[in-house]
């Protein structure tokens, strides 16, 4: 493994430390899990090693696919070696079918499905709850430039087109999935975080049954058996 | 008077009841303020008299510049001719500066100037609180049209130059404002609802003394006479 230098950051579900290199870090992936903006809160066996596998095998398409993400390659279990990035506070939840926390907040059934993609961004901090904000916020209280959202704006479409074909292919509903964003040394915007059962919400195309973190938040059991299915499908789909 | 039909509708601040014509109605300015979704409960004297007439001669300079509004003409102390609309779901807060629910919401203090008019959207429903949606919101979930929204969006534009200009000349800074749109028998979107010290926050602009409902929601007192203030600038601007 890389030289793992000084501990940088502490998220909810990963840590950053510094490497050997100015501007890469190495992110480790946790077996914590949490719901509900830190309420609820215990671990999930093998969570990391698995995010961080599932989490390589979309960046990677991603990559290929000609989006610009920070992922480089993945160091063992639950490391993965990243582009330094200075993480844009916003957090970008694109949605393919009404489910959670919309379905509560607009009193709508979970499963209709909108006439376009529903794009939220939240303005990321835990002491507020991560309040929404839209393109009037982040321009007026310079959050990022206009630039900087078009680009996101342009990019997260694109990435959600991806996404829908790659996981179409294995037979399972891209519902909604939430992504961030950061500049690197350089100025340029690269997908950031991770995409994992953890961040994004999968349904079996056939039974409807949940293969991501709601079955954690809703104690609805086979929490990690539903992300080894992701991962297993992931796997076969990329022939990795 | 006109003869008063049927009612048709109990909002917090008003009453609208049908007329002998079919496509106008009676709007009842109500004493009654509400704040905080309702929780907060009580009587101005006097206020429905000068939201009517503030109302009056705020939605006649704005359709003598051009924009559209369901205004027809001012009957009696707390009765205005409108057209009958199909409301838009809807609230649009339009904000030049960060005040009341923006601040506690994004911990920004009051008073701070974003770099352009920061316009929220929330969907009209008491019962969920009114929460926020954006644009893919509204498309998505078919609330209104792509040129609906649009045509809001460029109009409410206007609407601010005209309202900056129009508080400017009378020494009041226009902090925010919130209006909502309907549709007219014939499909066009015309602006409904009210523009007064209930729905919007005006500060002087020398005294930055506080001349809206938030001197009612946070008990400071002197409410209808800052009321009475606004009127009689506007009065004396209008020349009416």
């Amino acid at each position: 493994m890389l030289n793992k230098k000084e501990f940088l950051y502490d998220g909810k579900a990963k840590e950053i430390y510094a490497t050997d290199v100015a501007d890469q870090v190495l992110m480790y992936y946790k077996d914590d899990a949490t719901a509900y903006h830190g309420v609820k809160k215990s671990p999930i066996r093998d969570k990391g090693m698995l995010n961080n596998r599932i989490s390589e095998l979309i960046f990677t398409y991603l990559n290929r696919k000609g989006i610009p993400t920070h992922f480089i390659k993945r160091v063992d279990d639950q490391h993965q070696l990243c582009h330094k990035l200075s993480i844009i506070p916003l957090e970008f939840v694109t949605r393919n079918i009404i489910a959670g926390a919309l379905s509560r907040r607009l009193d709508i059934e979970e499963g209709r499905i909108p006439d376009n993609p529903i794009v939220e961004i939240c303005y990321k901090n835990d002491d507020l709850r991560d309040p929404f904000v839209n393109e009037t916020h982040v321009l007026g209280l310079k959050i990022a430039t206009s630039q900087e959202l078009a680009f996101i704006q342009n990019t997260l479409l694109k990435i959600n087109e991806l996404l829908l074909d790659l996981f179409n292919s294995i037979g399972i509903m891209l519902v909604d999935f939430k992504v961030e964003f950061g500049r690197d040394k350089d100025g340029n915007i690269l997908l950031a975080d991770e995409i994992s059962p953890d961040s994004a919400r999968f349904w079996d195309k056939n039974t409807r049954e949940r293969l991501d973190k709601d079955r954690f938040k809703r104690d609805m059991g086979k929490v990690e058996e539903s992300y080894r299915t992701v991962l297993k499908r992931l796997e076969q789909a990329l022939k990795c």
